[in-house]
């Protein structure tokens, strides 16, 4: 039975409401925390003998060496090879559009030359090499693959390690397949703390890599905060958001199906609509009502709607907009007349999608940009995966012999003002007269 | 009495020798963790009445209110007009220069149209409000307000708010002077983890920023770390480093002031030298030797070097280059002919300072790159600050009538394949046959 929060703009704590409704705490469980933490010591201790007896201990394998956990690239490639044509082709299109929208997002280096003839600038490189976390088991999802996978390789990453469980030995084919696509370059079957752990320190088998994305459960999750700083990470992402703005002239049936789309990933999932349509959000609570008994996932869709979704009346689409600009939400759906218009006025947001034929699905697959967007509200400061994850910067600074002169006499005076006369002594010496 | 590390490229066990050197774990302290979480907690529920009674605690301040604690613009602004003109134009031209280096940095909201209507882009905005933490007391650096506030302005955050403690009711004219130079739009005479937790949750009367960045002490640190997710941070530093390479033609006297430079930041600072020039090595031991005791700060020096300086030797300098790829150096000079061409070579360093009249003090303090910079290998995944911390990205998808009939089908196949028949479906909705 459905039981959606209604909400509207004009009651005097619709603010407080809407903050209630938006609250989320990552679970940080002391019990988790330490079994994490002992992996990790043990993993970087003891490398791929300890890899091996955690990966034969939670996911049930009998291996006895790291060997036996390295799945060859021509395995990926026979998978590829077997899947249905039609999921291949699906495949192969998807990451040829997402390879080509990320080619915009590269950051090249640049510089410029003063009278004086000093120069300034910035080097773009690469990370030499990048850690892919992929689940195992049933939220196995190939597209996850190809999103963190593909800009990592457009950025110029000299090589990309994909880890992935394989509980009871079972691999899915079509996440070998995407990996396959995406260009990984070695496949190890291991998972959980553990296969952080080997990506953050290395072990004899797996390299140590610079920077681990990609989603997976708590234990992971804590894994990657802990070795954040050895190596770089992801964010940690939260539940799964929409946030759907309508005139009330898109098919309710539409948005009823985009709604559920989003609350289908799991029981904290968030969707949330938006519209000035007082009459509009009542078809499609009927729609809702109508579609959910023949959803598969109707119970997980029930569960999260009742408990963090919600319909909000606004007065108008500025008062949308003003919820869409607070909420912030990891994605935001414009399914008005004038999408565009209204994106200019949107200053945070994951993804925006626009139109009455842009529901999330299509970027969640196939539309070009990435599907690892920021959750709860961090769109406010962060910006989805991109190829600019998997390049950083180094400042350029040569400064001429005259150049030296002005900029020796500042940085004297400043150091010393910082009481800090060995910077200022380094820069005096640089003085010609 | 200096007694430096030698090490020698040729030795069996180098990098062993260099990855111990290098070696460098946090403080993570059970007690300060507890307090920080206490603080945090307190401030987050009892908002201004919280931040007044740590602040008359811990900074021995006597005042009641909120309000009385805001040093307001024009008290910043009295304390630039009162500073020595001298230090007051280094400011200034300081400023001017981080400002004009950092324009460069901008980044453009872009898309494009592909053949059937459809539009990809990617929309980039600033952060609403960012804070920024200035330490108080003795570690008060002017020039950190300037790199710390400049890239955010330049990104058009609308309202920075500056916090600073001012312990025994004791202000920096300096540090207030660059504020009103930076354009910092509110200051508050706070500091610590109670600083922190007032600008990640706000307050009454300080307003919940977006991302916070500053350097700061353990509390502060441990604080930033605690409310990440609810709030941006810059990285949080290590201590700082300088990796000099020099060919042997530079004065071994400029050589030793910049490795002093670096190590006069406190006992735990880095500063390495590498050259294939064995005699030149032992002049630098020996102008370190004669320069020493005309330093002010000698012991922090002394310290800093013994413990974690080091003279390393290689056979050429492309040994040099392999050296620096390994170390990462937040700060690299390359006091050589042709530093342009071997720039092309480091993969990873925070800055790179080129040629000989390029001393890692003019960088600090005036050249115009910032001196916030990626520190204990860090540099191998992430970047100095910049005006992109400050920006953030949304993806812009207006999928086409058209478009949405193969985009559909395609992402119909991958849903299908996850098992997720909400976005299956929500995708052929928009199907027209």
């Amino acid at each position: 039975m459905i039981d959606i929060s209604q909400l509207n703009y004009s009651s005097a704590d619709f603010w407080q409401q809407l903050t209630h409704l938006l609250a989320w705490e990552g679970v940080s469980d002391a019990a988790v925390t330490e079994t994490v933490r002992n992996i990790l010591a043990d993993v970087k201790k003891r490398g791929d003998a300890a890899v091996v007896e955690y990966s034969c201990r939670f996911d049930r394998l009998n291996v006895s060496t790291m060997a036996e956990l390295e799945i060859p690239l021509n395995r990926a490639q026979a998978a590829l090879n077997n899947i249905p044509v039609v999921q291949r082709q699906a495949l192969e299109q998807a990451a040829e559009r997402v390879r080509r929208y990320h080619e915009h997002q590269k950051q090249d280096s640049w510089q410029y030359t003063e009278a004086d003839g000093t120069v300034l600038g910035q080097q773009v490189t690469p990370l030499d090499r990048a850690g892919l976390y992929v689940p195992g088991g049933k939220a196995a999802y190939p597209s996850s693959v190809l999103m963190n996978a593909l800009p990592a390789k457009v950025a110029g990453v000299k090589e990309l390690i994909m880890v992935v469980p394989t509980p009871d030995g079972e691999v899915n084919e079509l996440v070998l397949a995407a990996a396959a696509i995406a260009g990984v370059d070695r496949i190890f079957a291991v998972g959980g703390a553990q296969a952080v752990a080997a990506l953050a320190y290395g072990t004899e088998t797996i390299p140590q890599v610079d920077k681990i994305v990609g989603p997976g459960n708590i234990f992971v999750a804590t894994a990657k905060g802990m070795v954040f700083g050895t190596v770089g990470i992801d964010m940690i992402a939260g539940p799964s958001e929409i946030l759907v703005i309508c005139d009330g002239k898109t098919d309710p049936d539409w948005i009823a199906m985009d709604l559920f789309s989003q609350a289908e990933h799991d029981e904290d999932a968030q969707s949330i609509l938006v519209s000035p349509d007082a009459d509009f959000l009542r078809r499609v609570s009927e729609s809702i009502e109508k579609l959910l008994p023949t959803m598969e996932r109707q119970e997980i869709i029930t569960t999260s709607l009742n408990s963090r979704g919600a319909l909000i009346q606004v007065a108008d689409l500025d008062e949308a907009i003003e919820v869409a600009n607070f909420i912030a939400a990891e994605h935001l759906e414009l399914s008005v007349d004038d999408p565009a218009e209204m994106a200019k006025k949107i200053r945070h947001a994951g993804a925006i999608f626009m139109g009455r034929y842009t529901p999330e699905a299509l970027g969640d697959y196939c539309a070009g940009p990435n599907h690892v967007l920021p959750t709860s509200r961090t769109a406010r400061f962060s910006s989805p995966l991109g190829v600019y994850d998997f390049q950083k910067r180094s400042s350029l600074i040569q400064v001429s012999a005259e150049g030296a002169q002005p900029l020796g006499k500042i940085a004297s005076v400043l150091a010393r003002g910082e009481s800090l006369t060995a910077h200022a002594r380094s820069a005096e010496y640089r003085l010609k007269s």
